[in-house]
């Protein structure tokens, strides 16, 4: 089987998307080769046949899987033998709650933090599409919901806890090794570090080592991808 | 081995200590007997060997452990031939996170919809101590606390989402059988079921279904405790 994985990619075809980095870890995790296709916001046409707009995408054989968590289960499923992203039946069901949780509460406190500096690292021919969808989505001028953020950054930082919890006593959420569970919180911290040079997690918190600990993981593939200066 | 549990008790022996019915739950699914002490809130010098002031504590043979986590790892670690409460090392992890996803952002939210009413649960040699406590923490009275409830209850049901797109479809947040991840959450609606007959759980609810399910395990234990009119 071949599998093509379509991500999402910015100028210089850097690849930030939170949800993308979910998918990247978990085939990297799974040890799977693939055909990378990038793909700019305003090339959708591209994953037309997945019958959606949205990235991460993968095309494995026949099957067309969209959805970053779809993807994950369907990699679990049809690759058993390679590491599990979950560990158990039981793991599957708390990865899932934990990767919404991310959704949820972490990527919508994080987003007002670093999306006008994200636009520097849209492709140009991106550039007005993204700005104008942002502008919509949060109502105003994307410097100015980035406004104020060394205060509001204490709330992102607070809503981290249950996972500052864990990581603080072992190496990965999941214990000795990293799980689909530590690739959906690394996914969204990664946006940050590939699109903004603000410090979103202080240095000394649990969560950054942690976070440098998946950067290090199947060899380097998240480090792979430099930091926005 | 011999364990004792000391769990929390209010009017009647009633009891509704949201940890309390975590380890309860715990060691129904380890299957495992004990003798039980119940603690009324002024009564904290029954568990003065423990070092602390707070309920569940075990002793379990010479080994005594409070905090109702750290007595979940104490009967995974001590008990592992019986039903494992993670599914897996990685599950441990997860479940913790899990954990304390509730303790910081569920309990919070629900605490002040039913509050108030928890005093009529409360023995009544303990009423002035619970009331000025709570009052103390919320900075008011408690029927102020809990007043516009009819609204507040809507940001806690959509905190609960995380779990909601995982029970959706099966039956617990570890698959087929129940976890600890459920229980955790289970304790807190748990408290609300015995204390409360405000729902706080609407009755189409996924989330409502699987309480019910979890009710229904370890013979009912769950279910064996009186729901507050």
């Amino acid at each position: 089987m071949t599998i093509t994985f379509y991500d999402l990619c910015g100028r210089d075809s850097k690849r930030f998307s939170p949800y993308g980095w979910r998918t990247r870890m978990a085939l990297a995790h799974k040890g799977l080769d693939y055909a990378l296709e990038l793909v700019k916001f305003t090339e959708k046409d591209k994953i037309g046949f997945s019958g959606q707009p949205l990235v991460p995408v993968i095309r494995d054989g026949d099957k067309v899987v969209h959805d970053s968590w779809a993807i994950a289960e369907h990699l679990e499923d049809t690759y058993p033998q390679r590491p599990s992203l979950f560990g158990s039946l039981e793991g599957r069901g708390m990865a899932k709650a934990i990767n919404a949780f991310v959704n949820l509460t972490i990527q919508p406190l994080l987003a007002p933090l670093i999306v006008a500096d994200v636009v520097a690292h849209v492709d140009g021919s991106d550039r007005d599409y993204f700005v104008s969808s942002r502008e919509k989505r949060f109502g105003k001028a994307l410097a100015e919901v980035q406004a104020g953020r060394e205060e509001k950054v204490e709330g992102f930082r607070k809503a981290l806890e249950p996972v500052r919890i864990v990581v603080k006593d072992q190496p990965f959420i999941g214990g000795a090794s990293a799980t689909y569970a530590d690739y959906a919180l690394f996914g969204t911290l990664q946006w940050a570090r590939c699109t903004s040079g603000f410090g979103v997690v202080a240095a000394g918190d649990p969560i950054h080592a942690w976070f440098e600990r998946v950067l290090d993981l199947h060899n380097g593939v998240g480090r792979s991808e430099p930091a926005a200066a």
